[in-house]
């Protein structure tokens, strides 16, 4: 008989991690909270757009899915687009020539996900099923039919949690355990999403291949493109401290002329303003650490293990690398769990921790440094650098995003990189001598 | 009519908190989880014995129980007395002459509590009630009566949740509202109890009116008196790490091996060390802060808002003073709940840090430094400069335990002092000079 398998969660993570049981031949059982999105409307307002990057990538070719998400869903951005309150642009390549982010929409890529997770054969999604937890010793988890009423028992081979953020595995049963650390940080900040829809003949009133960026210093506004001309936008900003805070936009006047002031290219595109400020919810934002993610054969997997902060669209990725990950510590160990889970806690919560660092890190860089000038000049230089001696130098965001460099070693590296640059950028000719060789000479001297 | 206070929690922080709010005049009803531990068997091995210090004795004066309880429970301690490898004990006195930290037991002093809160009148203990959860805006608790299976619902003026480090209020009801910030940190280290008895004329085998330890570095062992000849003991050591952990002292073998190589003068003294080892748990340690402590009219107290490691000895004290706390700020706000709570928790919250703070740093003090001849040299230095110049000097052990100056202050400030003596040490001729008036000047001077 084949090994009967269950995930919780057949969000993104855990439609993806389906395929790859299904295709190493175990028979697949998904239970999903929610009733089947692809036959709902999609709720709004409630997920940023999401950037899926190499390690993204990787993870779907593997199973060999990643072409049709590419030519179906993904709008690839070659770099930022800063507005300026004066309404000039600034572009800043995310990488070299043919290097992309791609932004889709998770609903979007959720149900594509779905379908590919029942495509694949061995895979069953139970819908209405809440998780209400899991007996660690018998590897046996209780679901309650939210239709019926009714709890249900399952007991599987392996269990392996993609129930997200706010996991019920994790909550109901891990936090009970013993020594099980645990921590849920909210950042200051809170977002609200907007949509800028198309123009009338369906065409895009932002640059489509780009991500843009309205950097304010405390508070920022986002627009990622979306596939039918619309972008999916989102501010950023305090909930209550400061002028700028959403606590100081309570009246609608108040909401149009804090947008006609710091937003004013983005206000005279938006039709609507008011309404759509007013239809959608304001959110917040959470960074979960928590350790271990196993106990005998259940394991946490992607949010549910380290959901961080959306500020280097890496959620998703690291989730998606996480699958990759698991899928070599089987071949490698068999489906002797308790040792694949501990191999697999061992080798990806430092990286859980280090894209958590690197988000925060981002969060800061967005909204504080994009639109500076001197930032710019140093990811210039950074750019020059990498170019001619790619071996030695490969910037911070390149390395996230356009690599498989772990997490852990990327923030390391990154954070050697910036302490360099900082006192680089501290000389005062830097604009006259940035592209000279003695220059770079001076910097690679100091990554010994 | 009487305005209803519904307390959760029959604990330290409880009981002595259903004496202030009867005192003031509302109708208490504590509902306590467990059955009422004064008709039980008291549970070993899971507490360790309590130090109550001068802010716990303060807030017990001000609802006039100090005395009582000082008289029947409370066996006071001057001093720690650190017991070498070689058998070699030294004597350091907490604090000046007079002062002293008082031995008691939680199993003693909690039915002592109950019983006080029992004959201030207005209180009423419901045991086997579970709490189930909050509804904060109705401001609506709901219990499990663990007798009978079914579950009461009680509306109250305010709740006060003082159901320790694992609150259920907390966990039920706070952790699942947006922008709640939690974490549970286990400490790498755990304890295990061993019960030092009498002798058999009911004397005690150690000097009754100190604290006893036996530092060795990465783990100790501590004994407190019991007022019947006993010590309560308890070793405290890393689960796994290294030669000296509980994994390593599996067999009855390698535990008498253990005590007898490294607390010789100990194992002497006990009469069944094996057996006494078996009975007793192994049990963890953690931190848990969270922030807010309060929605609407519930407030959390004592451990449920700031549990810490017990390494300073003010679990309970920081406990009791919260009570004091709350009840000086309904003295200025009257019942205005939130305002009350806000107050409380703006004032209490850095207070919480910084006692768990000072509780970790406690922990390497007493496992690393207490058996170091520098370490007591620099505390005699600091007790002679204390002496003589009470008005610029306090020792943070002093501040903490003999100070109601908040923990906040007293950690900043004993940070400050020990940046100080560190470098006051350092003076290669410190054993000839640290009696002259020259060294107590340039340290004073680096106090401006």
């Amino acid at each position: 008989m084949e090994k009967q398998i269950v995930i919780v969660g057949a969000g993104l993570v855990g439609s993806l991690w389906a395929v790859y049981m299904s295709k190493r031949g175990y028979s697949v059982t998904v239970y999903e909270r929610r009733s089947d999105i692809r036959k709902a409307e999609i709720v709004a307002g409630k997920s940023i757009n999401l950037a899926l990057s190499d390690r993204g990538w990787n993870a779907l070719e593997k199973v060999g899915i990643a072409d049709e998400i590419r030519s179906e869903l993904a709008i690839p951005m070659t770099g930022r687009i800063m507005h300026g309150t004066d309404g000039q642009l600034t572009y800043q390549p995310y990488g070299k020539e043919g290097q992309a982010i791609y932004s889709v929409s998770r609903g979007g890529m959720n149900s594509k996900m779905m379908s590919l997770a029942e495509r694949s054969g061995n895979v069953k999604i139970v819908y209405n099923h809440a998780c209400k937890g899991v007996d660690f010793e018998k590897s046996e988890a209780t679901f309650l039919n939210t239709d019926t009423g009714k709890e249900i028992h399952v007991t599987a081979d392996a269990i392996f949690a993609c129930d997200g953020a706010f996991s019920a595995v994790r909550y109901e049963s891990m936090q009970k355990q013993s020594r099980f650390s645990y921590e849920q940080r909210f950042i200051e900040d809170g977002y609200k999403e907007l949509l800028l829809p198309a123009n009338e003949d369906g065409s895009y009133k932002l640059d489509k291949n780009a991500l843009h960026i309205w950097p304010r210093g405390r508070f920022m506004l986002i627009a990622l493109p979306n596939e039918d001309g619309s972008f999916t936008c989102t501010l950023f900003m305090p909930f209550s401290d400061g002028k700028y805070s959403f606590d100081n936009l309570k009246s609608d006047e108040q909401v149009v002329e804090f947008f006609q002031e710091v937003f004013p290219d983005f206000y005279a595109l938006m039709p609507d303003l008011v309404k759509d400020w007013n239809e959608h919810p304001l959110s917040a934002l959470a960074i979960i650490r928590c350790f271990p993610w196993s106990y005998n054969k259940t394991v946490l997997m992607g949010d549910a293990a380290h959901a961080t902060v959306p500020f280097y669209g890496q959620g998703m990725n690291s989730g998606f690398e996480d699958c990759y990950a698991m899928n070599e510590l089987i071949e490698e160990h068999g489906d002797d769990w308790p040792t694949v889970f501990d191999a697999f806690q061992s080798e990806r919560k430092p990286n859980g921790d280090a894209i958590q660092d690197l988000s925060i890190h981002n969060y800061y860089v967005m909204r504080d440094f994009v639109g500076d000038a001197d930032f710019l000049l140093q990811k210039k230089i950074e750019a020059r650098l990498s170019e001619k001696y790619p071996e030695k130098w490969m910037p911070l965001y390149s390395q996230v995003t356009f690599s498989s460099i772990p997490y852990k070693t990327a923030w390391d590296t990154g954070m050697k990189q910036e302490a360099i640059m900082k006192e680089i950028m501290k000389q005062p000719n830097i604009r006259e001598i940035w592209e000279t060789e003695e220059l770079e000479r001076k910097i690679l001297a100091q990554l010994e």
